[in-house]
């Protein structure tokens, strides 16, 4: 059997890392992990009960497609409760986590052959998505004046039909605000070009809270998940916002694509909402980490990154000791026993001179990572 | 924003049904449920308590895309035990429930535009599903003589890229014997048709045990999952085995398109691999609902039917009370309080002259749902 020409799509270079982290700690080394793009943390322990609570005594069959509905009231009070929106559940989508959300909003919205947009550097995972739907990713260069977010004018003459937006933004970590946020939704819809926010990043912030696009428009796709703030990657479980005029279309979509999101996961998603003093103390987690990181990199010789707005990410300009960022991303590895991402995943043309660290984990781990860093960084500078 | 024309997928006909059994319910009238596709039973005990020990010790983050290795391990050992098959686990895909294969198989073998063979009457996700990726569903009318199979003759002028076809059958319950698999699979091959297999009801037969697609040629995709004989639906875990030179192309879709399936229900599909004592306890209530069924429809009057050979339901031809299914399901609903399926999602052409039976749940259920459509079918004959 021959495959599609669509399903041929990107590998994930920071694959190659990982693997050679594994093999390195199969060989006995011990290895921090500053490339993974998840917390630590398990799902927050009222998560956790509220799954061994619903094992008992529901079967935990199919859920309607739309989600739990009490799962979808809770979502909406969220908007209320972070960004003082009023939000319809109605509105509200349970999905298979913001993968599942992707798939939807994209068959959703554009037809095979669309163009869609995305800033680069960003998520891999959009263009590739976009391929294996038959759809055009057109990768729109972000400017470091621009803190990595596309502007209005990077629009233009490239025929978009649609455009994802992330913020905060992985790998950057930088936000829009809402007035940057505004002109760019203002632009699409003067263009018609439907606007898609990812805002997966949200809670996890350092500074201004991140704005959504609902403050703004009703007329927007939102994305979003239990992945990050909530701490549960591997539940796959996640929410979109969608028009009013959308959700039947959502609906059927998700019937036959999805049939529901996992219910065990929507049953432990639903005490994770109330996980407040737990996710909060991961927070602070995430506030030591970055303020080491942003010491501790400098410190090792990484000086040109922005400190990031939110997420658990530092992108940082390498060009001073590479252009090939994966043999970089190797030598860090074997040399100094850190695992970190090349920035090719996420910009193929200027990511070779880029890298990501990750800041997901426990800060005992960062601080041990910085000190090797810093340990390595002023090895090589003798050499 | 607009939506674009592959999403306007038709709607699913079954939902107007459950939508007025709810409201039937709501207002205090007790229904019985033929309509639904799902066990009544929950996940193994096993597989919940594998999940309860997990949750203590494990954060459940991200599992690798392709699935746990020990589950892809046993699910190649379920292989050799059902079909005497030797299998490499690494053919082996874990998917989010049988829907996340239908996604990965249709991407990875077709491109927009090209054509996907499917015998009607069948589960209407297929026909949905491919027209939201951008292909065209090909309805192939199937002959009661073929026992509602596809046959190599089917296939002739069609111009078709793809053929997928289920054994046990979802609405009928037939099973295509080695022969006859054998057959058109051979024919696929011959023309260049990509051959995809849904075994999504093997384990749920009543004598002749189902034929694997796997045991004919490894040049096939064949889907299945824990949703049916392992009882999970609401899980949403399921797999796929593809060819050998085709794994590394379904990992990278799967990487971007779902990252992995949930770790929470792979956990708990580890734990339902050894609970065969439960399994076959469901197993025997099928087998003795199917028992009462095959009895009890003839009783009430729905003779024109084929006993099944697997899954949990029962097709029948109502052309003698009705050439409008739809409008006769509501009055079942309305009248003995039975919620049935119209045979018009399975089939838009001859779907108006039939209706599916589901026997899925318990014995009581199914004893009490045949003594309300024998009384009901006793009165209107009576009129």
């Amino acid at each position: 059997m021959k495959s599609s020409s669509r399903s041929q799509v990107d590998p994930f270079i920071v694959m190659d890392v990982m693997e050679a982290a594994r093999k390195a700690e199969d060989a006995g080394r011990h290895i921090i992990h500053m490339e993974v793009g998840q917390p630590g943390t398990p799902a927050p322990e009222g998560a956790r009960a509220a799954l061994a609570e619903g094992m008992e005594g529901d079967a935990l069959g199919y859920t309607v497609a739309l989600g739990l509905p009490e799962l979808r009231a809770g979502i909406a009070r969220l908007y209320r409760q972070w960004y003082g929106v009023d939000l319809d559940p109605a509105r509200v989508v349970v999905t298979s986590g913001s993968s599942g959300a992707f798939l939807l909003a994209f068959t959703a919205l554009f037809d095979a052959g669309d163009r869609v947009g995305l800033g680069l550097p960003g998520y891999p995972s959009y263009r590739q998505i976009l391929k294996a739907l038959s759809l055009e990713a057109v990768g729109l260069q972000t400017a470091p004046e621009n803190r990595f977010q596309p502007v209005p004018g990077d629009l233009e003459g490239q025929g978009l039909d649609g455009l994802i937006v992330a913020s905060p933004a992985n790998p950057s970590g930088t936000m829009l605000g809402k007035q940057a946020l505004a002109d760019l939704i203002g632009a699409c819809r003067e263009q018609g070009i439907s606007f898609v926010s990812d805002e997966i990043y949200h809670g996890i912030q350092y500074g201004e809270r991140a704005v959504s696009a609902l403050e703004i428009t009703d007329d927007v796709y939102v994305i979003n998940s239990f992945s990050k703030y909530f701490s549960m990657t591997g539940w796959r479980v996640g929410w979109m916002v969608v028009p009013e005029d959308h959700v039947r279309t959502v609906e059927r979509l998700a019937q036959n694509m999805f049939i529901c999101a996992p219910h065990a996961s929507q049953v432990a998603a639903l005490g994770a909402l109330d996980s407040h003093a737990e996710l909060e103390a991961n927070m602070a987690v995430y506030t030591a980490n970055r303020a080491l990181m942003v010491d501790g990199l400098k410190a090792a010789g990484f000086t040109r990154f922005a400190p990031p707005d939110g997420a658990f990410y530092i992108y940082a300009d390498v060009s001073d000791f590479t252009d090939d960022s994966l043999a970089f991303c190797e030598e860090i590895l074997r040399e100094a026993g850190v695992a970190v991402t090349p920035g090719l995943d996420f910009d193929p043309e200027r990511g070779a001179r880029w890298i990501r660290f990750s800041y997901a984990r426990a800060t005992e781990d960062i601080r041990e990572g910085l000190a090797r860093l810093q340990a390595y960084m002023a090895r090589r500078a003798a050499l």
